[in-house]
């Protein structure tokens, strides 16, 4: 790496920079993680409960207790095609704010799918394909994931099925094009394809569907198939590992930079892009450094602020139980534009962090006027649209900059830019009222 | 540059490579272009004429015969952003068809409007707030311009008007919506505030519009207002000079591959992409390199097979006569979803390079069953989802490499990927079926 050189506007790695090895942050939790229960008998499930689903390297690593898990070569050459992601120092909104912070973002949505979720997702496919699995269920709601996973199934030549929630189905019919162009195919979910689906719409003929249960039908369509296994792409935490890709590319890109953050932003469903961005630095901050976390959540969903305990992460209580901070696994959610923040639960491993006080949230407001708000200042200055999930790591961040600006700190604020926004683009005009 | 090194990817340059002088091809040209002529007289205009449309100095790289044009700081500043973009060895696609040809692709989908076309946005915005221009008018067909235009203007804080061809604006919201984003006011095209917009109106109120139109409206809108300059996307020199940081990147990318190539194609509408990519290339193959050029077109707009003769670049015949290829300028072109590509007439500069001998041409049927299949053989290998426009580049690319899969000649194909599809997905479920 050449010297720090702090007048560049992005910090942009070589392809031979991409991590070799991910991290898994389980090595340095000093206690374990809660143990993962069967959902019948309450008691710890083992690695043969979750064969059904999973490849069994996969179940392996949601347990592993190393600290590095080598990236396949096979995964490298995917993941070449995009990573590493720039860094980049947002100069011009700086400029346009007049704070004195310096601000950082990493932008994902130079993926082929347009966001973070390749990372995980080209990986699951490698270990299914290497396991011969030939199929592939799974479940989306915005369509980020199920895009990502269907370009991930394409490359392996995997079979792939996405349960697309109905009201995104409806809503975005180019994010359905988009996974079928890469060869998935995709229903909407409620579904009669699976037995959860077919009692769903039993009660409600007209159920827009929700995630929880779009994950119901993927689980059970992999539980009751020989070929088939079932991929989350978020919560778990081989998903976590697989995105630390992000935070380590991000600790060399600061390196770089001659800076080091003090204050880490991103938004916060799952936990997916919040923990491949911030799981290096929180070893970090375990470790004694004093960076502040900040989950940026939607009102309709601020699952941090939730109860820390056992809970299902689907709807029709079919997954094991995780123990994590949960609004309950039915919970009623508000609609919003940023529907990836939309989910009840937050991944195990941030949940303990959060628990341990690590991790600090904010939940912003459904109708959105903010976040939009401020993502439009990003947008006028950095040029980049960002989904609307991005949109509220943005938002969190100008909030920050400019408290920077009241009180005089050069603050380094980094935050996360999980995705662009080119399919998304009815929430800007909706809310905006463009 | 580090030493050449062929087992990579993606080939990038540093932002300190973004060239810092376009290249001027009217330099090598031996003999000069034909003058531009005056609508009214006949004779050749002056740089007066044109100024009520553009800032001088845009006039004066219109017809500077120097061979290197300075970038501006302030421009470079801003296409710090994204630029230089990567240049891809398609290593997946290459195998996916089994070619020994090397295959090669420059992406333009890197910007944050998507496309190569803020590379010539950026610059006319800044020399027109140089020159105290305070608005901005254009037109746009496919977007991509619009787009490109509105994020150019928002940087340097000028109002922008896009007068958008009508069956674009109603089909594609989410393009209204992003100009909007960045500040712009968006008019469905022919428009009441024009007196080009309204004689079409009246002619026939459901008329859909077209690129000629368009250009009428946006001309008179800046010819009528004093704060007003016009800004063109393509055809004109400044245009294809602007783009030059295209090909002049993908040279030095092409020495750190350790290869240069054999055959060069992109798609061609007006010709901006194609002459960025192309043009310092073509310099070499003035001076003797041994190069094939291919502009991969659409038989709704095949305007190189057309006539090389003086015509309008509008429909309303108010701008001045320029040299080139034609299909004439009120010529009804069938409807394609490579809107980008309906344009009736090629740049001047492309135009007299081809009447050379130094490009050729293929034009691909309007059903464009054939391109988007090719496109989805990319999409399916390389990941990323080309814009209807460059699936014409990509299908024409993969012609090619077929060719030497039969013959076995490992030739070096090199091809523009101009834009992402993201917001264009319809097209490839109408022609695809999905």
């Amino acid at each position: 790496m050449p010297p720090a050189d702090k007048n560049r506007t992005k910090f942009l790695l070589d392809e031979k920079d991409i991590p070799t090895k991910w991290y898994n942050i389980q090595a340095d939790l000093k206690s374990p993680l809660p143990p993962v229960l069967h959902p019948g008998t309450g008691k710890p499930i083992g690695p043969q409960d979750l064969a059904p689903l999973f490849p069994m390297e996969l179940i392996k690593q949601e347990v592993s207790q190393e600290r590095w898990i080598e990236i396949p070569e096979e995964v490298r050459d995917v993941l070449r095609l995009w990573r590493p992601s720039p860094l980049f120092r947002a100069r011009r909104l700086e400029k346009a704010l007049g704070t004195p912070a310096h601000i950082y973002y990493k932008y994902e949505g130079v993926s082929p799918a347009g966001s973070h979720k390749p990372n995980t997702a080209v990986a699951q496919a490698y270990y299914n394909k290497k396991e011969k699995v030939t199929r592939i269920s799974t479940e989306t709601g915005a369509g980020q994931w199920g895009s990502a996973l269907s370009m991930a199934c394409s490359f392996f030549g995997l079979q792939c099925k996405v349960y697309m929630v109905k009201v995104s189905y409806q809503q975005k019919p180019y994010r359905r094009i988009m996974m079928e162009t890469w060869g998935a195919q995709v229903v909407a979910s409620p579904s009669p394809d699976t037995q959860a689906g077919k009692k769903v719409l039993e009660q409600d003929p007209n159920s827009p569907g929700s995630l929880g249960i779009a994950i119901s039908e993927a689980v059970e369509d992999a539980a009751t198939r020989e070929d088939t296994k079932y991929s989350l792409g978020s919560v778990l935490n081989h998903v976590l590992t697989h995105q630390t890709d992000i935070g380590l590319e991000t600790q060399r890109q600061f390196e770089h930079a001659g800076e080091y953050p003090d204050v880490m932003i991103s938004c916060l469903g799952g936990g997916s892009n919040f923990g491949g961005f911030t799981l290096p630095f929180l070893a970090e901050a375990i470790h004694g450094k004093d960076i502040r976390f900040i989950a940026a959540q939607s009102a309709a969903a601020p699952n941090l602020q939730g109860e820390y305990r056992y809970d299902f992460a689907d709807h029709a209580e079919m997954t094991p139980l995780l123990k994590m901070y949960t609004l309950g696994h039915q919970a009623e959610m508000t609609p919003v534009r940023g529907d990836g923040l939309r989910y009840h639960g937050c991944s195990p491993i941030l949940s303990l962090l959060r628990h341990r006080g690590l991790i600090d949230t904010i939940a912003y407001p459904t109708d959105e006027r903010h976040v939009f708000e401020r993502a439009r200042m990003f947008v006028q200055s950095e040029g980049f649209l960002p989904a609307p999930e991005s949109a509220y790591s943005i938002a969190c961040a100008i909030d920050e900059a400019l408290k920077c600006k009241d009180s005089g700190e050069a603050k380094v604020i980094a935050f996360n830019v999980s995705g662009h926004g080119f399919m998304d683009m009815e929430g800007y005009a909706d809310v905006l009222g463009l």
